[in-house]
């Protein structure tokens, strides 16, 4: 199995296929390779907030759930430290949007990455940062059983 | 009107009842006041992410709708800059998670403001730190007229 | 050696002896306890920028040390991991500022802490968020040899 | 006067003359350009820690600095409200690092800027992400006063 091959087992069948609120938020898995992780929705009605503008939450969420794709990818479970967002732009019902994670760094114990979010227009919506603990438990890959 | 009087109108009339995410999310304000808010909410299986636990997104959108109610407490539009959040402890379906955002710092342009996530032990289980940008543009108590 | 004991020994005589910078910052230990330490500064003409205010890398390190000394204190070495700073209020030459860390969370892992910057006045002038990595190895509090 | 030519005169003439804190970091301006900036600096012995290496506040303040340039390049005074730093990588006495500003997004209010930081082998120490607020005062660049 090359390692583009495991990134695609451990987050489209043992994460994405048991994830139920990122199915909630209609993602949809573009790209997922070592380290890195490409996810795409449409924002619905429901997801607005009092300003009637996309809640905040869920272009996290969004970013998130790549976040967690590509630090997972290398084998090792991955588990969230510590996150934070930029919202540079209004997300309205009907955008689809895009949040492309790419890692920033690597060590035994930590993974940095970052995650930008675009619209539809390849406007920039939101900046995510985050970084894991690598826990150094391993994905079971061959049983396909995720947890 | 008193400050009181003015936040409970702002985030329960203007903002949460037009607020359709924080609805689907099931928040309940158990609090507001000028620059404090407190928001509880039930963790549903629909919230679970890939580790069968809640998705970071879920705590971070209930930490963000307190920390929204709490900025534009005090009268003026309060738009989100940045915000971060550590997850320091596991939430599973059926827990009950109470946000408690307090206002750390306040200058005429930007708030800063602490969300205390806890669950029904009360355990912290996540740390959120968020800045407004105050755009100066008033809430329109009068009017009862949302945006 | 009660904890309180421990904290200051490793803070002191371990770590803030051999801290050349903290030194040049002329830092003064206040208090040092188990989770919790207070240093305090005087601001000097040569930590001025562009603006004639302080720089603003000089309050990040004074609150940096305190947080170092506060989440070493438990006698587990803690590194660093991911730090953030929120300057609210410019600080000039002679300012006497204080930094005070707090412990928000601890886990066998990890540590989150708080820091507020304060003015002579009282004044916050900035609010410093900080996770380490606590890697398991012990301070050697009997040799004294501090690495 | 070319968009270069402003931000150099900015970075250059109005604020690096003047930065007394980073001349004492020993920072030599490589590269500014509109929303850009490349600082070099070497780390020296009065820089260190309690650890024996370098203190994660000269990191973040020649970072900081690098960020500084590049948030004012465009004329307008740039204040920081948020910046955050992670670091990857041990620095020693003698190490060249090069901290590199690329700007991430810009309104009229807000910019948001990365910074990567490396050392002498091209490797990432640190990665910081900053916020600035845009006050809408101009740089005064013919009279060459720098306040």
């Amino acid at each position: 199995m090359t390692p583009s091959e495991k990134a695609e087992k451990i987050a489209k069948t043992l994460m994405f296929k048991h994830d139920a609120f990122s199915h909630w938020l209609g993602i949809e898995i573009l790209h997922v390779g070592p380290g890195s992780c490409t996810v795409r929705s449409e924002v619905r009605y429901e997801m607005m907030n009092g300003f009637n503008i996309c809640h905040g939450g869920i272009t996290f969420s969004i970013a998130d759930s790549a976040f967690a794709f590509a630090s997972n990818s290398h084998g090792i479970h991955a588990v969230s430290i510590e996150t934070s967002i930029s919202h540079t732009k209004s997300v309205h019902t009907g955008d689809i949007i895009t949040a492309t994670a790419v890692e920033k760094n690597l060590t035994t114990k930590l993974g940095i990455y970052e995650v930008i979010v675009t619209n539809q227009h390849e406007a920039i919506v939101a900046i995510f940062k985050g970084t894991v603990f690598r826990t150094g438990k391993e994905w079971d890959i061959d049983s396909g059983i995720h947890l």
